[in-house]
């Protein structure tokens, strides 16, 4: 392609409202343009990146069997109303009438759709397990629609959904799915982990999210330098570091007035915030709990959620744990808590000896407490937070945190919804059995934002090979006035067509430094440059778009060359 | 592919509600299923047509220099408010308010979108022309949807926009862009003509439509059986039989009291239809005028509005009739008119001598009356519908008249859009000029609907072959009870998908005759059957689509064999 006839429309000036680097680069870059408030076009330089990625995700689709389907996007009413998502869904689903009055939803997800589908033609346990995929424009009416096409209120998702007569078939297509899901972010060369995600509301079911790593990732994962260990680190577990075994010393109440925090405590009874056990008020559900973490621990909310086996965890409001506990902020403890108030000790603040914790009365706490000694050991669970550094739960190597984007979840539904909508097929033993149900989505637009993230410089985006619009930038210098420049850089460029090296020939009668800087910026993976100079040396002068330096090639030889580089 | 992996969903019972054969077969081979009313789902079956359609459009799009976009699905309305379309637009434009209240629409189409995309962008005239195209999933909400996915609310389209500094640089990407498409619809396979349009309101601008020939066709169209003329025959012009010249003869007046009707008055005068000039007193944009044609042939009501020069023209009401002439109705005609009173004659109605016509009086009809011996000849215009048989206006060649379906639209659009969006750009002389625009659309679903309606028999689809879901249908008979058939028909499968075929295999265990009849159904170009006899022949049956007789074919030569069958 010839930038004569795909014009580049790129920007050196920062949008004011674009907050993360791959919006501004992709605004700069001329990828996409904003038509509204989370609407988005795509321009010609970034639709060929994400029909790169749909290329990649529709072969792997295919070949562990999915079959490629396309529902429609306005959804009637009656469906969602049916596995009860018409109610249950927020705002965000964006909700219409057509013209004979008659409500429709454009659909986020097609769950419905396709158990609808399913229900309707199926007619033998033997056509199971089948996997159907999509590669469709969604809507999701998000309140604050920012990030670009990260966050967009339309965009572009490959949704799968796989059925099955029982959970080993589940299963199956879930670790195959898992597969396809990796083999797609290697193929499509980013750094990415599967990490083990909250199920939410629906419980119990297993679910993994892949993040693709970035520093500017929302989401913090906790990964092992070893193994393949990966979480989020809502979730995540480790082997935190265990105090040291001591003799247990005598208890003793000490006058604290009107200290509030872990390390007011610390400061006036002279010892370390790890000695401390902090308690925790928690709402689980609207009913109180107090949970114990060391002082030095972060009480994680999702954990306590699961230990707790409640819906929703939040902290207690100050008069929410007085009236729960008696005992005013700041002084709650182990010793002297109510009769019937649920406790729970994470397992770190479980190991420690000799500690302070509030007295249960206002301006004194405790010092030297010991488990079972002073009072019961409460029931233990994970309820921390885990650190850098700390052990891997699963091998010997230690955590370290990244952040990461959210790219792909899969799922494993079970049979919520063809229990609600009562889709069965028949066993082989005549048994009318609800389907089992898995669903698989990777955010195809949201995927080229997030490569932006991973990959990128001071001068622009840096792509991996096989994400790049076009893989070779061909930069002609002054060729409108030099006419063996023009010819050269013709010659090069049917030549490069003709090896499928994909050129980018930016033919524009402008300053090279304009040029270079447009490449540097849209990100192609190799430069070549041919100016008077070369083309009087029968070379061309090559720069890789992570290099500082360029060199010279013989054009003879800069097809094979090209190829080494790609290799 | 197999069947065992990718379920076929036939269905034997044509549907109810579908009116149409392409509908019926759509539904009964399980290309799409309904989700409601013209909402389908495209089942893997007929996904794969379409995408084939898909891709011939984008190959031939790119050839032309076409740009690959991707613009939002949903439109703000401040933009449908600029180009005055927000008003115009009936109830099928969909309208909605998101989450904010604020108005939104789903584009039927994205005129709108891509004029305020290069108003914003385009930065100098010698980045023109530029051609844009996208194929997505568009909406219009249809009164009564019907006939499945050929009137569907939701549907796939190609539509194409071109930008232009003046009028010769459209009419060379429009004489391009009607080449892409005819080599598309030839490619495709299909029987197909271009054909002179209707620019509807807004009138003066080129257009052309694509229409595949198909006798359920819900257009009519005139064909020059010689040379490449075609119209809709709500404008294709004739070389009509003239009558012959004949001596004028003495006017009388007779009576003929209270007929109504050109045969009435024809039988009570003894004389021929043709001998009679009709009075059809139409309301143009609600102003009277009466046109004279001859007896036999059919006033056109869109010429009628070319050659009034008005937007609106409708057959007058009897009292707007009387009211507008002082005659009652079936005695109106050229002679006694009121003065003022607008009047044309068609060219064929001009040539006649001796014709008869309304007295201008109750109960009394003229025979003999000759133009300008009798009265004046009013304006002549080409007014009539043209009628098989008759010549071609451009050739010595003869009209036939065949039906078609709709499947591409091409438009010059001038400067419609960009005048009232104020979408211009700087010309060599420094004055800021509005761009030209030319648009381009394929009703990319619909082509599968009217590939069928031309492509068909009493048993099912008759694919043509560029078109096709799969390319060879291979049977294997009672392959569960013998091995020998299993591996026999296992090797062949893996042959004719090494070398490109593309085969279905039906490998289900279902009876011979299911097999057949599905295979027939879905309209698979070539069937090879595999069974114990061929086997031990090493043959297979080959048996092609359209062909009345199976044949066996040496195993040893299918490959060749089927690749002569494509030639």
């Amino acid at each position: 392609m010839r930038a004569s006839r795909f014009p580049l429309f790129t920007s050196k000036e920062t949008p004011a409202d674009a907050e993360i680097v791959s919006h501004q680069l992709m605004l700069r870059a001329g990828m996409i343009e904003k038509l509204g408030a989370g609407l988005y076009t795509w321009q010609p330089l970034g639709l060929r990146v994400m029909r790169r990625v749909e290329q990649v995700v529709r072969e792997e689709m295919d070949a562990i069997g999915g079959l490629e389907v396309l529902m429609p996007a306005v959804q009637p009413a009656e469906l969602w109303q049916e596995s009860g998502r018409w109610s249950q869904y927020g705002p965000e689903l964006l909700r219409l009438k057509d013209r004979h009055e008659r409500d429709f939803c454009i659909g986020p997800t097609h769950e419905e759709v396709i158990t609808d589908y399913l229900r309707r033609e199926l007619r033998s346990y033997r056509q199971l397990p089948l996997t159907y995929y999509q590669i469709q424009t969604k809507f999701r009416d998000e309140i604050r629609p920012r990030f670009g096409v990260m966050r967009a209120r339309e965009f572009v998702m490959k949704d799968a959904y796989s059925f099955h007569m029982d959970e080993a078939s589940l299963q199956q297509t879930y670790d195959d799915m898992r597969a396809a899901y990796a083999r797609i972010f290697t193929r499509l060369g980013l750094e990415f982990r599967p990490v083990g995600a909250d199920t939410g509301a629906i419980g119990g079911s297993v679910s993994e999210e892949f993040m693709v790593l970035a520093d500017s990732g929302e989401d913090e994962i906790a990964i092992c330098e070893r193994c393949d260990y990966a979480a989020n680190t809502e979730l995540a577990a480790s082997r935190p570091p265990l105090p040291e075994r001591e003799p247990a010393l005598s208890a003793e109440e000490k006058p604290t007035p009107g200290i509030q925090t872990v390390a007011e405590q610390a400061e006036v009874l002279g010892i370390r915030p790890e000695q401390v056990v902090k308690s925790v008020v928690v709402m689980a559900d609207e009913v109180p709990a107090v949970l114990f973490v060391a002082g030095d621990d972060e009480l994680n909310l999702v954990k306590a959620g699961h230990a707790l086996g409640a819906g929703e965890v939040r902290l207690a409001e100050p008069e929410e744990a007085l009236e729960a506990t008696g005992v005013p902020r700041g002084f709650i403890g182990p010793k002297g808590l109510p009769q019937g108030l649920t406790v729970l000790v994470d397992e770190r603040a479980a190991g420690l000896a000799n500690f302070s914790s509030g007295a249960g009365r206002a301006d004194w706490h405790w010092v030297n407490l010991n488990w079972d000694r002073d009072m019961p050991l409460p029931p233990v669970a994970d309820l921390r937070t885990v650190r850098a550094g700390e052990g891997c739960p699963r091998c010997e190597g230690r955590l370290a945190i990244r952040r990461g984007i959210e790219v792909g979840h899969i799922f494993q539904l079970g049979t919520k919804y063809s229990e609600a909508m009562d889709a069965r097929v028949l066993d082989e033993n005549g048994e009318q059995l609800p389907l089992r149900m898995g669903c698989y989505g990777i955010g195809v637009s949201r995927v080229v934002a997030a490569a932006i993230e991973q990959n990128h410089d001071a001068h622009g985006i840096v792509w991996p090979e096989p994400l790049a619009p076009f893989r070779v930038a061909l930069v002609s210098l002054n060729a409108h006035k030099s006419e063996a420049v023009a010819d050269a850089a013709a010659r090069l460029y049917d030549e490069l067509t003709a090896a499928g090296l994909e050129p980018f020939w930016d033919d524009r009668p402008a300053r090279p430094g304009v040029k270079f800087a447009d490449m540097e910026l849209i990100g192609l993976p190799h430069r070549l440059v041919v100016g008077e100079r070369g083309v009087a040396a029968g070379t061309v002068e090559y720069r890789g778009r992570r290099d500082s330096e360029s060199r010279d090639v013989p054009v003879a030889e800069v097809v094979d060359f090209l190829r080494r580089q790609e290799a």
